[in-house]
């Protein structure tokens, strides 16, 4: 798919056609997006686990408030951060939108999920103690309900020209 | 160019090529990827001021210690967040990240400049004083000096299947 077309038509995902099989290169792909982000300094300070076990899956759905489709989803990438470093964040959020987009390229869309029972997730995944989790996304194939049409406020709401106020055109 | 080329390829540029022009349709995609990106509750807090003026780059430089090279970029683009909304920035980074891959995609670098003045850029741009600047994001064609070659940490170290620290493979 062309970029800009992945880029305009990538969008949240709740809900996933689990009809279709998933093969581990395309979740490779999605991580490798991800990795070969730009970040401060090029700390890279960032990982990812790539959830596959359905058992996991559930568990984690029920230690998300807002994350309970992540059961019914392919796969999810837990983004772990590192608070040790300030740029940590910021730069998992920029590696976050290239799997997303990835993904996107790849039929797959996702969601982000930030209402998360932190603790109990990091025992379940093993995550040291030190390391945080920014946000598990769940990936799937929409279902044939998903209507992909985007709400988003118009150009002239959010681009400037010069200066704050001032129309682009 | 495909996407996860774009993606894959897509990194930091400081040195840009003043040669090539640039028409504002190009400006206009890139700030339109950022638009079309997803937020927390599709608030869309977040707003793009698009800066062409020469002097206003040039002033914008003089008050950014690590963004000196923001004089000499095609243009850029100032990200405004509103802290009254909680997911403004990270929202808003996401946005960046759509915005560098669609830059990509039409032969433009960019870089992430964090260490700005805000108070004084915000003047110069008259930034509502209740809004922040994320980073201010100088664009350009790389220049031929541009090698293109990424550094990156090896998947293994980034990647775990299932569990912290488990090979993906």
């Amino acid at each position: 798919m062309e970029t800009s077309e992945a880029i305009s038509r990538a969008m949240t995902v709740r809900e996933y056609d689990r009809s279709k099989s998933l093969d581990k290169s395309s979740i490779r792909k999605i991580i490798d997006a991800g990795r070969m982000t730009a970040s401060a300094r090029n700390m890279q300070a960032w990982s990812f686990i790539a959830i596959t076990d359905r058992d996991l899956l559930g568990k984690i759905a029920d230690l998300s408030p807002s994350g309970r489709h992540i059961s019914n989803a392919a796969f999810a990438i837990a983004v772990v951060t590192d608070p040790q470093n300030r740029w940590s964040e910021i730069d998992s959020t920029r590696a976050v939108q290239s799997m997303t987009i990835e993904a996107w390229d790849l039929g797959l869309g996702n969601s982000w999920v930030g209402s998360i029972d932190r603790d109990k997730v990091k025992d379940l995944l093993k995550i040291p103690r030190n390391l945080n989790i920014l946000t598990i996304l769940p990936f799937g194939f929409p279902t044939k309900n998903y209507k992909g049409k985007k709400s988003r406020k118009p150009f002239d709401d959010v681009a400037y020209l010069n200066q704050f106020g001032i129309k682009f055109n």
